[in-house]
């Protein structure tokens, strides 16, 4: 199977919003008047971001569920992407579901894969997400203020424990291993809460590298520093019934779940809840922006947690 | 040297036309009022698309140049680009003229990094370019009519003398061999061209398979056939030099040299010479789009030349 009947048969759909899509040198899209383009980018590769033994549609469904939550954190709207496949040989039995968990994503986003590449090399997935967001009204990272409160949506940590456990360093009952394999393999994109956000929240970021890292990007980007509360922490059985080490590891450093970290004024509270209720995401206060930069925490029981030696995932460390 | 240290290095300037660069989850770019969006992704794998031993300031050049070339084929102007590089560790003496071959093209072409996102593993580059283009007058595939002029522009063929070098397949003298090692490793998109054709040109693609093969997919999308004249293809030197049997192996089938090849009626024949000349870029007229279905060639001497057996170079074969 050549280059081109590979796109054709597992890629190719009709064109709808886009003015021109898969097959010709490049996709045409229609921008609605006066929107900025946001535009995010990720590379996934075997043994790195995924295994091998990864099932192909979840594989799928994350290659683009990763892009989309960078837009969420922006309060973009999607409106297309474009795929970059690299793989030893085009093989039915990998691109068959993968695109089956791409597409169905896609398609409860109603976005349309544009345009793309497939070339022979090791597994690596590159996407490029593109959204729509008005002037003035992306969220970012640099606009959290002292005083603010720092939120979390969804339940961090979970997606975590499942690497622990293909790690070994952690045993489960098979249903916590299901649901925590799920949370990493499956993460939703919270784009219906950027959406929401847009105009509460003073500053947002997805958490894909861990909280602690993440968290610090947008301190530095806000010239902020934040006190984080652990006994506020959302903690689902999967995660509470966990040692307490694993507990704070898991929230504290576990990327993954591609749950959305934001800022908003105090008073903003209720319309944060509404929006959130409106999106059909949960969200938790856990902590509050202060004026003094560096990273505070507070234990479970309110004591004061010394945080050094948690360390941010980094893509070019082990 | 962590992954966000390595973009900040090398990477990261200052913002111009963008609203928001490298750094937070998405790039926000301002699109004209009233114009297409016009999209194109490229992967390049190491040993697949170019050698370890390239000069990495030329292999910054070209990852974009091959991008470039997508927009040129539309009639696009570039306007930003995302970046996704995977390597095996961060090596300075790699990124430091890798990012400087890539920014300087950038650079000529006034366009911005906006974004990308880097990695551990295989060598591996993906480049996504967004360009603008007014509704209705972006170049396609699939405009070409019976009776137009098929045109090509620059020297097509001198790239691939340097791949069958590299092949020890042929052998060059030194000049000869940097020459066509840098139509290979140096091609210049032909944006200036591909804007200049615009309300001219009927279809357009640039040549990167080969030009059989390119010139194929412009007569499917068409549903047309073409007639090509072998005398009529333009030879430098360097290639006129070569037996005539490779002479025609690098004309029909190299690719890499990122030429335009486009149609247009007989009638506009000097406002396709006028635009050339204005985008500084020879053109030659070497074939005609036929009615009937199927591609012909008259050789040399103006005798039927017999295709079968010249294949588009196919990114899954070998």
């Amino acid at each position: 199977m050549g280059e081109f009947e590979l796109i054709d048969r597992f890629f190719r759909r009709p064109v709808r919003r886009a003015a021109l899509g898969v097959g010709d040198d490049c996709a045409l899209l229609n921008i609605r008047p006066g929107m900025q383009l946001a535009v995010s980018t990720d590379l996934l590769v075997e043994g790195r971001h995924f295994l091998s033994t990864v099932d192909p549609a979840r594989l799928g469904h994350k290659a683009l569920a990763v892009n989309l939550s960078d837009l969420a954190a922006c309060g973009a709207e999607p409106l297309a992407f474009t795929l970059s496949l690299s793989m030893p040989r085009p093989d039915e039995r990998f691109l068959a579901p993968f695109a089956q968990g791409l597409l169905a994503l896609a398609d409860r986003h109603g976005i349309e894969l544009v345009g793309g590449d497939t070339t022979a090399g090791p597994l690596t997935l590159g996407i490029t997400v593109m959204g729509e967001v008005p002037p003035g009204q992306a969220l970012r990272r640099s606009g959290a203020r002292a005083g603010d409160v720092l939120w979390v949506s969804g339940f961090p940590g979970e997606a975590r424990l499942a690497l622990e456990v293909f790690r070994s360093t952690l045993s489960l009952s098979e249903d916590d291993f299901h649901a925590a394999r799920r949370a990493m393999e499956l993460p939703e994109p919270r784009v219906a809460l950027g959406l929401a956000l847009r105009g509460l929240a003073t500053a947002a970021i997805d958490v894909s590298d861990g909280l602690l890292g993440d968290l610090g990007h947008v301190l530095r980007a806000s010239g902020v520093g934040a006190t984080l509360r652990l006994a506020d922490f959302p903690r689902r059985p999967l995660l509470a019934r966990q040692p307490v080490a694993v507990q704070r590891m898991a929230l504290l450093t576990g990327g993954d779940d591609y749950e959305l970290l934001f800022t908003a004024p105090e008073a903003a509270g209720p319309a944060v809840q509404a929006a959130a209720a409106q999106a059909g995401v949960p969200v938790q206060a856990i902590g509050r922006i202060t004026a003094t930069p560096g990273l505070q925490a507070l234990d479970e029981a309110g004591a004061p947690l010394d945080l050094a030696g948690w360390a941010a995932f980094d893509h070019f460390k082990s």
